[in-house]
């Protein structure tokens, strides 16, 4: 029964930063953000604060920081610093429904924003049953609280992964999705699923499914940013701790791939951005001009390379970034890019933000942390 | 912590009626039954005892008999009675770890079958949620039991109903899956994946996935068989109901179909042919002739339209069964039947019983039992 009593308690009351919500704070102005101490997670709820929402955040912490001694992750006490507002948070594994539960009783929620999950490709090949416990059950018992507090609305975390193999590009939402060659990538197939036929089963129910391409960046401040524990999986954290120094090189993997210069494209769009592409959302399903099931991708709709990548990092950060290029990987595709015209027609959303902008931010934040949140509170 | 006390307490020196593995009962003899109590299970569980296995069966007994005072449900006080055995029963829901850890404290398993979970098409479509939570959930407990417990094999319960609309004729192992419609067919197509993916991760796990056709029929002495709860949601329950003057008539939906006589043809197998289907597979495992991931469809390989049922049950009952001809259902299929050549090859295994079997079987049922377990005990 962990989680039961909020570690931090938001104030609801709080200074809110102008925006046209400010100052609003009743219980029907209140979100519950899952994961919300995460990468992208962190980046929404800075939004939402500024939007003047109360956020009731939801994360296990074990993929983020140690909490200090005033029991906030450092990502979220950020946040508070950057809004001047309050986060409520609650150090609970969804997977725990007697610790869930309670949550919902003691808080009435307009929506919830749904990022809780392990991310990680290659964990989850080798721990697909850790994979499909947390992300499936953790999914399923938000679910049934859903219908058990009345609660309509939610935002659900997907991936481009869905896609698999790109049949066509630009991908589309039309594009058939379901071919996921791991567990990871499954486990958000399956919850685009269950999202799909509760909507069938349950006409009160709305859920909008963001399937992001590759978020990378920070927030312009330097202040909160992409945390990775270990060496990273994902290229643009990698590039910028070897910009950094504290990896010694890159490898890159593939230059034969039919594309621009050999090596893979992906449509990278930056985190604040996507945390954007959130408030959008919630806006449209608030209005209640969204019912029922809404997919969106989230991308920018341009493809770079990875040498374009590096050769961005390296005019960002004024740093040589050594590579070296090597064998394909098994199960990697040469080339990844969104179609985002439906979230620009119906969320009234569009990523604005160039890949100038997102070398930029991640810069400034590896700049300032070298150690991520871990060493530098 | 329900279930940790076995309701009835199995006799594990038990007579056992003269086969080849008659008479042993040492732990490494003994196997777990999920949903033992259910239709398919209580055949299977009946053959296994009549091989010699020790059995244990887990069921929550939700679409099952009442249990009487002996705790034990119907089907398996039969069971027992039919072989001369004992069955271990635990009342207990999968979901529940708290009390489904401790049998496994309890008992060493060789192999677990996997029956147990909700299996009504319509239901699902109204209820996602319970779906998934039941399936999805009690398989990863069972799962997690067999990391935690060091059991390395499992046949589990699938479906044809993976593959969807037939891309080709017969459908062998190697068609497309995937493409369910409703969440008891994914909950199947999930689990698949689940076993996949284990299978990949840890080299000792042997899954035997069974893609299961039609089954129909009951055991030969007319004391088990298909107890559906409500108005059948299965045509040959139905069919047999109508025969025995419990409903009135059978809506055939469909008949123009592009077959024989326009009307829909499944693949049916008799009851204890897929019994027996399971216990090829468990032979195969104990040898060790089957490591990793195996998937065998179980069916006859031949195609019989619902007129050629009837007319079947007609000659088997000598009733006439009046029916109406209907418009087709939506998300109905007009042909379906299997290549069970792998089966053959792999498990020594070939479905031996033909329609007229299955319809006598059938009907002794029926005609033994008008309402099933319920009031005939």
């Amino acid at each position: 029964m962990s989680g039961n009593v909020p570690l931090s308690n938001g104030d609801h009351h709080g200074a809110s930063n102008g925006n046209h919500k400010n100052g609003t704070s009743t219980d029907s102005n209140t979100l519950l953000v899952t994961g919300g101490a995460g990468f992208i997670g962190s980046h929404t709820v800075l939004e939402l604060l500024n939007l003047g929402y109360n956020i009731v955040v939801i994360d296990n912490c074990v993929n983020a920081q140690k909490l200090p001694n005033n029991n906030m992750p450092e990502s979220l006490r950020r946040v508070q610093e950057l809004t001047g507002r309050k986060v409520t948070f609650y150090l609970t594994d969804l997977t725990d429904m007697d610790a869930v539960k309670p949550i919902f009783e003691k808080h009435r929620f307009l929506c919830i924003i749904h990022f809780a999950g392990l991310k990680a490709v290659n964990e989850s090949v080798l721990y697909p049953l850790l994979y499909y416990q947390t992300n499936l059950i953790g999914t399923l018992n938000l679910l049934q609280c859903m219908v058990d507090f009345n609660i309509s609305n939610i935002i659900f975390s997907s991936s481009a992964t869905v896609y698999g193999f790109p049949d066509s590009l630009p991908i589309t939402e039309a594009h058939p999705v379901g071919k996921c060659t791991n567990a990871y990538g499954k486990t958000k197939y399956f919850i685009e699923e269950f999202l799909k036929d509760q909507a069938i089963a349950d006409p009160s129910f709305n859920a909008v499914i963001l399937r992001y391409f590759n978020p990378i960046g920070a927030h312009e401040s330097g202040r909160i940013g992409e945390d990775p524990s270990g060496v990273p999986n994902n290229l643009m954290p990698y590039v910028a701790q070897v910009a950094s120094g504290k990896l010694k090189q890159l490898s890159v993997f593939g230059s034969d791939y039919d594309t621009k210069d050999g090596t893979g494209v992906r449509d990278y769009i930056h985190v604040v951005d996507l945390a954007l592409g959130h408030t959008a959302a919630l806006e449209k399903l608030i209005q209640g001009s969204i019912h029922g099931l809404k997919v969106y991708n989230l991308g920018t709709g341009k493809g770079y390379s990875v040498l374009e990548m590096v050769a961005a990092m390296e005019k960002a950060s004024g740093r040589e970034i050594p590579y070296v290029l090597k064998d394909r990987r098994e199960g990697d595709v040469g080339e990844v890019y969104a179609d985002c015209s439906l979230a620009a027609k119906e969320l009234d959303w569009t990523a604005e933000r160039g890949m100038e902008t997102m070398c930029r931010d991640l810069w400034n934040w590896q700049n300032q942390n070298k150690n991520g949140y871990q060493h530098d509170v």
